[in-house]
């Protein structure tokens, strides 16, 4: 009984919690409550009239299906009910009429319609098309097939009777709905991809910070291993902005109906831009998860390197979030980009760090390797660099070289002894071997190239894991620069949508305009 | 009048094509209607019947609303409409019975009970636990509502006619589900884990190919800029196995409905694993994600440069594509895999790579640019490498490189001038600059680097282009690498899945013993 006592307890601190954080779930619920009570205060009142004796059921049905969170959904679904409501109903008023006229074989007409209406209704709904009128189709049965069956002598006064009664159910919902605090779709997708905009600059910094001050996981958390929502923090903002596709379509679906309202006044406002602009951020928030997935890979570069690069990686990561977090903020008063470049100052901290990759690139390479090979001209003309990589493009070469990788080859090492693990003066390569968990999630294979059997270093192996690490800051630098050329992209999706949806002209803050004054 | 013909013509080929590619929803349709003729006949052969004379509604709304394509989601709604119906009946009549005690009060207890009920089951239908029960807490409130406000005399003989009408309703409708051409969601989540095993595999085949056949884009998909659903092959692939996610989870809810059937004879299925399992797949498919960005990224390496490692990048590619294919057939035919290590081959592949990345290094960086640096020593100790990082850490050293980089901003070129396009040698340049309508959809921004306003080129910037340029190749090879690392993720993941399914143990083909033999 305790344990009982203690989930109830649970589920209604769970309960409030919700509440708290959205207020608009419990204006929603009272809403409905209110919109019930409405109806039912009504077939009390009416109830000595004629035609409300019966069928009140259909008042409150309508409310029930009809009443929605939002504005859209509830017009959506109004808009359903309608057309299932009326085409289905003349349509089975004419079928009644031709039944009756074939006498004896009356029941039988109506069995193989409704088995006709059955089949066609429910086969056209499953078309990708319909998927929003689906609810439509579900009405259009059931108004068909009740009038077909039910057969009442007066039949005119019955559908007049459910007609008025679906009217009553519809009016209180619209009422109520639009009426009485409303709730828009059309701002629930708006919010979303504000929020999604600050999630994205909240992970790269994250993935910056992370990768700078050579903080690794000790042990990556299983979920992020089969992309299901973590509590990484840096991971749940770029997986949020990944995974809403299917909340921006439905919030879309509603957010067409919707009458213009608030900060959205105008006709066919660009909804559908809302989730082009989403998708272009999505496009970018890709790079982000990259760059997390060069954290999580275990090939990682030395902290050296990385304090090698510190600076321009810092800045270029640092730009990009302010370019997310700037754009995040026009859209959320939709106000219009100012006229200089945003992203100037990105594109110099990139080209910046691009230029500084190029210049200490020796720190990237193993120069001790190119001993097998003929080593590059020093300070030649550019001719002679091309000659060489068309030397190396001579099959014959490759060949031999492909073989002679093919007599060394790696040690199968599945188990790591931690007592070597000093041996290893790299960063990486301790902080690797450092989280013994993560051999029961993570790959076995890396340390194949790392240590042979009784702790005897084999130097190639150890050479080829050391390039890879250096590249791997390579690697991570050319995402990141990817990641800024991908911001040209989501500008212009702003922009399109900024002109589309006709937001304000930027307006000059004062302070700024002290400042340049 | 024609164009409405030949929309109708449209709709009516694209209807048929839907049933031919998915026979399973002609079946489903066929289902649906065969369940209202059998209702409809009940109801007709029944009229006499005390019962059945009011009310059939009931019968057909349960099948309409109950009635769904998987066998899970039935048995689910059947249940949330059994739940709510129960429930809801036992409470409206213990108020009933409260209300008539109030005398005068009577309405006004119904009202407000009416409304703390409208309110109550709104709020908490909102509660992401409790999604699966929303339909429960729709029928909830319908129940509750309409009893409570019927106020029929004989209160008993209505529910008792009620319940019997629902349960011929739900009868037919499980009987029809479950006996004809059953649909399981079970079967549908199986299959569609094997496809999105079977996407990214095409996917990560068409990205090393399009890759080493040195083909670009002459025009990226406005649709992948923006993350919608395009014709492009080795987009569609991974797109469909990262998008999964909410079917996925739809298709879970339904499974775990499902009782023991077909190939799936166990209770408590793990249909979770399955989920899991694409989980991890979506986990390596964000690198082949990643690498088609490397394809649609603007600095590309060379032709030449790709050629030089294009045995270890196709090997390493066909062998991760072979061992996702291997997992999606073992997973189909609902096999273990076999007791050698599946992933031998592409650890071996990717070593090799990386070997052929450490000594062909030098083909990855402008060595010219290091005149600016100490160049590396050549071929002394590692303590002399070490040592050398240690001294590039020096602040001194990296601020008066980032001062000279400030010094020589790049230049602005908004333009393009294609006359010059033939300047520059390297393949990747040219690719760029032909798709001159990329300019619309793509960025300016590496433009700034290779061309100076009327043609002169900048020596030093079309050096850091080269560089970038080079280094992707680096970045290609270290995305592969690290999508062959997640391998192992993704196999632990299947191991387990097989173990917990119970998976057959696999049986090896009498070719292969032949061979052995």
């Amino acid at each position: 009984f305790l344990g009982w006592w203690r989930d109830v307890k649970g589920t209604a601190v769970g309960a409030f919690e919700m509440g708290r954080s959205d207020p608009r779930k419990v204006i929603f619920a009272a809403k409905m409550g209110a919109a019930l009570s409405l109806v039912s205060v009504l077939i009390f009142f009416r109830k000595s009239a004629s035609y409300f004796t019966l069928n009140h059921i259909w008042a409150i049905l309508t409310v029930i299906v009809v009443f929605e969170f939002s504005i859209g959904a509830t017009l959506n679904k109004g808009f359903n009910r309608a057309l299932g409501t009326l085409s289905a109903g003349a349509l089975a008023l004419g079928i009644a009429e031709l039944s009756k006229a074939t006498g004896a074989l009356h029941q039988v007409v109506v069995v193989v319609s409704v088995f006709l209406a059955g089949f066609l209704a429910s086969y056209l709904k499953l078309h990708p098309a319909m998927k929003q009128y689906e609810y439509g189709f579900r009405v259009f049965l059931l108004t068909f097939c009740i009038v077909l069956v039910s057969e009442t002598p007066d039949f005119l006064k019955t559908a007049v009777s459910r007609l008025l009664q679906i009217m009553v159910g519809a009016g209180v919902c619209l009422v109520m709905n639009v009426c009485v605090f409303p709730i828009w779709a059309g701002e629930d997708l708006h919010k979303l991809v504000v929020k999604n905009f600050r999630g994205v600059a909240t992970s790269l910094e994250g993935c910056i910070n992370m990768y700078l001050q050579c903080v690794g996981y000790s042990r990556i958390p299983s979920k992020i291993l089969v992309y299901q929502a973590a509590d990484d923090i840096l991971y749940k903002g770029y997986r949020a902005a990944v995974e809403s596709t299917s909340q921006e379509e439905s919030l879309l679906g509603f957010a067409v109906w919707e009458p213009p309202h608030g900060r959205y006044k105008m006709f066919r406002y660009p909804w559908s831009e809302y989730v082009k602009l989403s998708g272009a951020l999505r496009y970018c928030a890709f790079m982000v998860m990259a760059l997390h997935g060069s954290i999580l890979s275990e090939i990682q570069a030395s902290s050296d390197l990385r304090r090698a690069f510190s600076d321009g990686i810092r800045r270029a990561g640092v730009e990009g979030a302010k370019v997310l977090r700037l754009l995040g903020e026009k859209l959320e008063k939709m106000e219009k980009l100012n006229p200089e470049d945003p992203l100037q100052e990105v594109h110099d901290a990139a080209e910046n760090l691009q230029m500084m990759i190029d210049q200490k690139s020796y720190l990237l390479v193993n120069a001790e390797s190119w001993a097998i090979e003929k080593r590059p001209p020093n300070s030649e003309e550019q001719e002679q660099r091309q000659e060489l990589r068309e030397r190396v493009n001579k099959p014959s070469l490759v060949k031999s070289l492909s073989a002679l990788v093919h007599h060394n080859p790696a040690p199968i090492l599945p188990k790591y002894d931690p007592h070597n693990a000093n041996r290893s003066n790299s960063f990486s390569l301790s902080r690797w071997h450092s989280g013994e968990d993560m051999f029961k999630q993570q790959t076995v294979w890396p340390s194949r190239l790392s240590l042979l059997g009784d702790s005897i270093l084999n130097e190639r192996e150890v050479r080829t894991y050391e390039s890879a690490s250096a590249l791997s800051l390579a690697t991570f630098t050319s995402l990141l620069i990817e990641f800024v050329a991908r911001l040209q992209n989501l500008v212009n999706s702003f922009e399109e949508l900024s002109e589309k949806a006709k937001f304000r002209e930027p307006v000059e803050s004062t302070e700024t305009q002290m400042v340049v004054g």
